[in-house]
């Protein structure tokens, strides 16, 4: 009863994402939907991100948040459309909360619309908004076992950005564990090694997402 | 609809929660909940109390994960009576799942229960287990924004661990702002500055801790 019940609003959120999907499409929108556990770096490296790509790239973002709208805050200030959600208690986003940010934008004026999940390294991997594909950050705090103990997120995930690399001299993490253990879950993965905080290799993600708007325009 | 179906599934964990609240009574155990994102030092805190403690505090504890069986290990490997929960995706702990781990113990020879669940700074809050009190950690590399931004776990706490404080040269955050932050949240709070790593302000917590379970026994 309580699985079937689960079911249907998984269905039901496929249909919806999926309907997302194709009017992203039609205007040759490149979406990605943007997760990680709580302050793992989601809103600061979509400020440097906006930063690198401004003279190439429209962007737009949708904040997810339990509650407040310091997030979109911060994107705004960078000169961005950001439209904030509030689950109102709700762990994840889901096609339909999706939905209703579209009338705050204009699509036709943009490239790429990133979808910042609610922090949380678990249910927002079973909920699709209609993204063309899923990036997660996962930070050397957090420590190498995490692809092992929240397996789904990096399953359903194009690409993983380590983050916070300029903290490794000071944490019992290494990176290429993590890398291990991650490809171990999903041998697809897409990985960069980032720090928000210095810039290092934040212009190898960039050159990359460059690359993936290209193909969707 | 979906809002009535959530009500009754927490309604019904209430019940059960208490009922293992009245059995963990009838055996004077103290039982703590321990909850904070992935990798703020869950396991790590635990193992230290265990060690701290193991002269004066009779110990057993249960682990909550996704999948894996990596803390229940790391524990006993302590000497202290582990059982593994695997909710198989499930992203927190309920009354049902801990009383199926009764079996497993022997509650006459134990004065302190803890629950470790899953790494998950929203779910977990809503669902009781049976516990005397919550505690959960905030490591300061997550931000001065959490209690603003994921205010059910702070406000439903008894207890906050600031851990990793041995970080704090090194990343942009003031512990000063996270108490004034979750303090707005939750003014009983009981905040504790700690190190897992080099063990700074674990005294403290143990000797509260301690003072706890007199109270209880």
């Amino acid at each position: 009863m309580k699985v079937s019940v689960v079911k249907n609003i998984l269905e039901a959120n496929d249909r919806i994402a999926q309907e997302n999907r194709a009017i992203f499409d039609e205007k040759n929108l490149l979406v990605f939907n943007l997760m990680s556990s709580p302050g793992a770096g989601k809103t600061s490296l979509l400020e440097k991100t906006i930063v690198a790509l401004k003279d190439d790239v429209k962007m737009g973002v949708i904040e997810g948040d339990i509650q407040s709208s310091q997030d979109a805050e911060r994107i705004a200030e960078k000169g961005v459309p950001a439209v904030q959600i509030n689950t109102g208690g709700a762990c994840h986003l889901d096609g339909n909360m999706i939905r209703d940010t579209f009338k705050e934008f204009d699509f036709d004026s943009l490239d790429l619309l990133v979808v910042e999940n609610v922090g949380n390294l678990v249910c927002p991997a079973e909920f699709k908004v209609g993204e063309d594909f899923k990036v997660m950050i996962l930070s050397v705090t957090e420590g190498e076992d995490k692809p092992a103990k929240y397996p789904l997120m990096f399953h359903e995930s194009k690409v993983l950005l380590i983050n916070k690399i300029d903290l490794l001299p000071y944490v019992d993490c290494s990176v290429e564990r993590i890398r291990e253990e991650a490809l171990k879950v999903n041998p697809d993965l897409k990985i960069f090694e980032i720090s928000c905080k210095t810039g290092e290799g934040l212009d190898t993600w960039c050159d990359w997402l460059k690359g993936e708007l290209k193909t969707k325009a």
